[in-house]
């Protein structure tokens, strides 16, 4: 197999990834409902509205940390980033959450799907170019696989409220 | 950027996003200790000490799977694969869970650090030669990409015991 279509191929693997965790995600948050997210995942943990939540703030931060434009919510950040579940007593709906939900989604995919090889392995913009020369790993496509693993580790959770 | 070092990089981030994981799996498995891995992490689900012995079956299947060997502890399978926690009564100590773990990471890590691109784009044992053909990225380090996520998974759910 040629360089080329090896490094393509390896991309293509990584967005995958992050789809079939985003995608599970997705469809666990619609089966669970909103009873089941108002409670939390294990005594005195966070509550699944508030890892869903947490999940779109995160999200939603990958644009403009892969340089892909401005939050869409950035008012979400304060309630579901910075303060802990306990912390703020008004959260947004479920259904608010999921429709933001979806259209992050739609956002990054746009993103994902068409992004070019030299694109995802440029700096994300929390690197400065000074940095990002010595350490190419710090680039798009890294910040992808630890967000995929950051998913993986609330759907964990989010599980053990089936 | 020539392509051939795109592959090697793109190899040597998803290679480092395991290690990440499971390093932090094996400190957090340390930091937990005996008395706490006996709790459930949350009621009525598994064990901490049954998602211990589950990690470490399923990462001593990956040397078959990778055409690496027999697993050194196939007698893990039974009892953390194919059966859910409460099915089996007697289970293997914490500290000779620790020890397996070890010992099955010290193997799997010689092998990680010195496979090459091709033998990592090559395919894993569960898929056919003819399927393979036709879908490439079915390959070894796809299997890594998606037991690093499986064990993101259970290390969320491992810090409920904390």
């Amino acid at each position: 197999m040629e360089t080329t279509s090896q490094a393509a191929l390896l991309v293509k693997m990584t967005v995958a990834a992050w789809d079939t965790q985003n995608n599970y995600f997705t469809k666990l948050i619609d089966t669970l409902g909103n009873e089941q997210l108002q409670k939390e995942v294990a005594p005195g943990r966070n509550t699944g509205v508030y890892l869903l939540g947490h999940l779109v703030a995160v999200s939603d931060a990958m644009l403009p940390l892969l340089g892909w434009g401005d939050k869409l919510y950035p008012e979400l950040e304060e309630v579901f980033i910075k303060n802990p579940d306990k912390a703020t007593a008004v959260k947004p709906s479920v259904a608010e959450l999921k429709e933001k939900l979806h259209t992050v989604n739609a956002k990054l995919s746009s993103h994902f799907h068409t992004a070019t090889i030299d694109q995802w392995l440029d700096r994300h913009m929390a690197v400065s170019q000074e940095d990002f020369a010595k350490e190419p790993h710090r680039n798009r496509l890294n910040v992808l696989i630890s967000r995929t693993n950051h998913m993986a580790n609330h759907i964990g959770q989010l599980l053990l409220l089936k």
